[in-house]
């Protein structure tokens, strides 16, 4: 490549998460490190049906179709909503995409925008590439509420991104308290909320807590999927927000890459019709909390006192706290010892050593998690013998 | 939406686009307008077979998968190209996709760039959303290749994008003379060349000139899509680049929707491997020739002497002069008249008056294209008795 062809293209450079990425695609490392979600419990049968069904319809089906997706799922995806049609709804290639085109629609360089920190890598990556300025507020002891006022009066802000459901990477939820003080300020001083909830379904326990959908609908935008609770091939995930933000957002979405695939999106509204979607998640509920207690309990017996975390309510991750440990340099003893996670480092706007790790238990086995906190506990031991 | 809350955002108003694309949707009226395959041609039963024999490989093929794509399939592809290795593709939702990926590897507002006048109506809507300055040659009496020098001299240009073969919405195709000439200039300022090639195998009759992928590999990127030779809803395109430019467009990739279908990915593999994809192209050559043959001998039945147009060697349009007659008001009293068309006017970087209109003949049937035709007379002589 010629230096002149390319301008200085804002790449962030994601070498140690594709190492990380990487690692774990080695079949004899055991992963605790990538967001996924057990392909061994697909709905393959009623996958393979609804596909079946799907492809029935004819050829019309795979021709061009609406930039704003098919009408039909967007109705019964506005149902789960406050106040909420069809035409608030726009589908969009996984929820991936719709930050994307939120990133066309408001970010310009150097625009204030403010995340949770830790959060979603991925979101983090996108807006440095859209050259923001990201302010954040710590979620690990709560929402600093107070903080988030602060640079709410301070500055000129573009949204405020979160996850505020079963937190990526930490699990956290807010409470009822915290999601309505924060209302209360984004009404007060005009800022746009967007409110990604791709684990919202994956509850194990507990209330679920109102979306800014209701608390908020015209201050706030909600981000969908259907990649954790369906698969996330079918690339299909939505945006619901008012009319006039959705218009703004086809257009983004059809300079983007047309539409999504028609195909996945009859597939997908055929699943939820026939109950699929609602029973498969119930499944996913039972079998990821069996997942998720059984890496609690492996963690407390192999590292007793040496760790701290919370039991997450829902949601793929545990956020563990590894005392006196830096992650990363955890994560390279863990690595000779077969065994990945993510060092939180990433996860922070202003990345800062920690000694905090993300570990998915969706995607493992439970021999795989027996066996792969007991590798970790070796490799923690081993890394204080060391340092 | 609160004005606030928007930026704002350099939104290309379709309003006209969509109002052509919704008339065309009516059932009543024949529409020459989209540019769309004939969905009855698309081979529905091999497509179907191989459906069941990708879901048939279980599970993971609905997980999480590389934003680089699927490596068998990088395979097939770079067999097309001159010392192309998988390493230098990278699969796109479609080469509306690829197009936006260009955009945010190259562009910064005011950065200028090089089109064809006229040229594909959704790059430029895309060029004008990163807020390109659009310089353009014309190429309506071939190709103007001292004001593309005279460009290339005087601007820090960050690419040229052309259609050189069976362009997008003329349907000329470049002289072996005009490559070679172009690809030389390009050398001698360093000016990066995007070659789009979604019509390149509906050729129907002639020699096909060499691409630029193998006049000038290094100092062009080519983009590919299975939209026009298989069906649109795959959304799988892809772009052919030094392998440098690959990974900055890998992780741009990512950010923009982690990764296209997986299952798509192996579909369009399969009908590869069994030939289905030579074989329906070859179909596809036969009838798309036919249907342009039954649309010029109609076009030169009603109309006589008040149309120019040459006879397009491949593609999907048919690029009709209206002696005397503005086409945009012909395309009123043309839809009054129930068939549809695009008026010239929208593919031009700088929109003008033209008595040019793209015609269509994929897509209707030779019914449709009969009828139709005549209805276009009908409105066109109206518009003469009005106007």
């Amino acid at each position: 490549m010629k230096k002149e062809f390319a301008k200085r293209v804002k790449v962030t450079k994601r070498s140690f998460v594709r190492e990380i990425l990487n690692v774990a695609k080695d079949k004899s490392v055991i992963s605790f490190a990538g967001g996924l979600p057990d392909s061994s419990l697909f709905p393959l049968e009623m996958i393979a049906k609804e596909i079946e069904n799907t492809i029935k319809k004819g050829s019309d089906i795979l021709q061009y179709s609406d930039a704003q997706g098919l009408k039909e799922l967007r109705v019964e995806l506005a149902k789960q909503y406050t106040k909420t049609k069809a035409k608030n709804i726009l589908i969009t290639s996984g929820s991936q995409q719709a930050l994307d085109i939120l990133c066309k629609a408001f970010i310009d360089k150097n625009d204030t925008i403010i995340t949770e920190s830790p959060t979603y890598l991925a979101a983090l990556n996108l807006f440095r590439e859209y050259g923001a300025s990201i302010k954040s507020i710590d979620i690990e002891k709560g929402v600093q509420i107070k903080k988030l006022e602060k640079i709410f009066k301070s500055k000129r802000v573009k949204f405020f991104y979160t996850i505020p459901t079963f937190q990526n990477p930490t699990g956290y939820s807010w409470s009822k308290k915290e999601r309505e003080k924060v209302a209360k300020l984004a009404k007060k001083y005009n800022i746009l909320i967007i409110e990604d909830t791709p684990y919202n379904s994956l509850k194990y326990e507990g209330k679920q807590e109102s979306g800014f959908d209701k608390l908020l609908p015209h201050h706030s935008i909600t981000l969908g999927t259907f990649s954790k609770v369906l698969a996330p091939d079918f690339r299909i995930g939505w945006i619901r927000a008012d009319e006039k933000f959705i218009q703004i957002f086809q257009t983004l979405k059809e300079n983007s890459d047309l539409q999504s695939s028609k195909f996945f999106q009859y597939v997908a509204l055929g699943l939820i019709k026939n109950k699929t979607l609602s029973k498969h998640t119930q499944t996913l509920q039972k079998e990821y909390r069996k997942k998720r207690d059984y890496m609690v309990e492996a963690l407390k017996e192999n590292f007793k006192d040496n760790i701290e975390f919370k039991i997450p309510k829902g949601g793929m991750f545990i956020w563990v706290k590894f005392k006196g440990s830096d992650t990363m340099r955890l994560f390279k003893q863990a690595i000779n010892n077969k065994v990945a996670f993510v060092p939180a480092k990433v996860f922070y706007p202003k990345k800062k050593i920690s000694s905090y790790a993300r570990l998915n238990f969706t995607n493992s086995t439970f021999d795989e998690i027996k066996n792969g906190i007991k590798k970790l506990k070796d490799a923690y031991v081993r890394s204080k013998v060391i340092s």
